[in-house]
């Protein structure tokens, strides 16, 4: 029986290499924008995309988290500056800082991303104050546009572009089980799966190449718009209670979580685990040797000693709706195999 | 190269077989509708579809093509009642009357479709005048939401379902080399392609189950929206000029035409037709025979002695964009093949 309640949201995606100057300018002339603020992290690479613009303001005090002090100055200068855009050029805390200002404005956003953090693509904003992140979910913040340019992520190092694009994958992959998965946006996310796999050994073996970078991009793009649609997941669940309370780096822990939780649903959810398997082409762990991928969690920081707080802390705020029921026990086991990086795992 | 722009539509989509009066009831109070207009063909089926809501005004008066004398009195009434929101339940016309009378007055509509039309996934709108009917793009005329229910489906003549499946699954097959097509609305044009093909032979079956048409008006909800992104392909072109020209009835003239558009474009989209292939899960003449589907365009109007004309007709409307060239000579073989029903083809 099919019983679903699915949200399309409304976004352009202008998609070409090399064009983001192009495509950008186009988007501002059609949006009819006169005053663009660029927020970006580097401003370097943000400058080349933009000269085919004429941005009444630069904004390049990004942070990490989205910093609420940082928001607030940003949204000020917005202010005083009668923004009618904001164009951002980065990765996911810039595109934060932008869905910030547009929280409160109301502007709208075109966004140039040059990871594949996918945030571009949701209505979900954090921020942080004081070490505690708030986030929440608003029309306003989705991007207007985004100007997807795969030559701005060439010069990304290799393994923070693999450690970015497993990131994405479990998008795609927890969007398979979590609270609102349903048949449309599996179908996506199969698709996004697929691209990320294929295109994720073809960037590892030539990282400064556009082609490996398009279907990457084109994949997190579309794990991204999953996701948002399916929400987390038991794995974004885990990952998001490791980040808080152990402070461990994002991308490396959710590469490293990804296989336990796929293994451990796997059984419990067999035809979500097939369409899974044959996106992947091969089976994860394979793929994530040809990638040299993050393997342990005590390699990023994350101590055999935490293991039952994390338990502890993970349990609660499991979804309900998780194919296999998940217990202290199970979670423990987890957390020890993506400790210590093993392989075998149930 | 991805080289593509792609604009989604923002849409709810409520889907539970048998709870369309429920579902119905819930998308009113969501919007805070407070007089409503109940657009339907048939008002026996939309009385109880409305059971939960208490409509304004029940408008009645909608033929196929949406005749603008039709939708200028729709619009009257809804003017003359202070109607806040469209409330459609039907097939395209009914669908097509509500966008008529969205498209000047602006307001929302809610869809309840009984076929597998697909209208209620588009932003195209159509009238006709003196039998010239003028289409048009227009985000006004967009449901805000679509409420699908199966069981609405169960008591449509089997033939006629098959057609209006064939139809949809039309939509999914030209996507896949329409001038707009892209990554995005081909993946979501396989997976219609794939739900129609497995959901056709078990309404073939079972016409009054609910399970088939379940997975079919899926499958048709994705190809509208892949062909609403899409745009028309050269199958849509085609039917397009045959229905037009020679009155042809519609579903079976897209049923009978696909196969030798599909036949022909093949060799040309090579990756294209391995997809729709593998969507299908055999080739499509097998699945027309299971379906018993309507084979030559002879059975439904069209003469031997209109073929040279509709080629002429046809040749200056086929999108440049198509993958294989189309000459005259090709037209008239195709039309040909559909006229006589050959199974045999190039």
């Amino acid at each position: 029986m099919l019983d679903f309640t699915h949200d399309t949201l409304a976004q352009r995606v202008v998609f070409a290499s090399g064009k983001a100057a192009e495509n950008l300018r186009s988007e501002v002339d059609r949006l009819g924008a006169s005053a663009v603020m660029v927020i970006a992290g580097e401003a370097d690479a943000a400058e080349a995309v933009c000269r085919g613009i004429d941005p009444a303001l630069w904004h390049t005090d990004v942070a990490p988290h989205v910093p609420v002090d940082k928001a607030e100055k940003a949204r000020a200068a917005a202010r005083d500056h009668g923004v009618d855009l904001l164009v951002c050029i980065g990765g996911g805390s810039t595109t934060g800082l932008a869905k910030a200002v547009a929280l409160t404005t109301g502007l709208p956003i075109v966004a140039v991303p040059t990871t594949y953090a996918g945030s571009e693509a949701t209505n979900v904003w954090g921020m942080t104050e004081q070490a505690r992140k708030t986030t929440g979910v608003d029309a306003r913040v989705l991007p207007t546009t985004v100007v997807y340019d795969a030559t701005l992520l060439t010069s990304l190092p290799v393994e923070l572009t693999v450690a970015s694009g497993l990131n994405a994958l479990a998008h795609g992959i927890d969007s398979m089980w979590a609270p609102r998965t349903d048949p449309i946006n599996q179908a996506l996310a199969v698709e996004a799966i697929r691209a990320l796999a294929s295109g994720l050994p073809v960037v590892k073996d030539d990282p400064s190449g556009v082609a490996g970078h398009e279907r990457c991009l084109y994949g997190a793009y579309l794990s991204a718009v999953a996701f948002a649609s399916a929400g987390s997941g038991l794995h974004h669940k885990i990952c998001h209670v490791l980040g808080g309370a152990y402070d461990l780096p994002h991308a490396q822990t959710h590469a490293v979580v990804l296989p336990h939780v796929l293994a451990f649903n796997a059984p419990a959810a067999p035809e979500a685990a097939a369409r899974i398997g044959s996106a992947l082409g091969s089976d994860l762990d394979s793929l994530r040797r040809t990638l040299d991928a993050p393997t342990a969690l005590r390699d990023h920081g994350f101590r055999e000693s935490d293991i039952d707080e994390a338990a502890d802390l993970i349990l609660p705020v499991v979804p309900p709706t998780n194919p296999r029921p998940v217990t202290r026990e199970s979670l423990v086991r987890l957390l020890r195999d993506a400790w210590a990086g093993a392989e075998e795992r149930r």
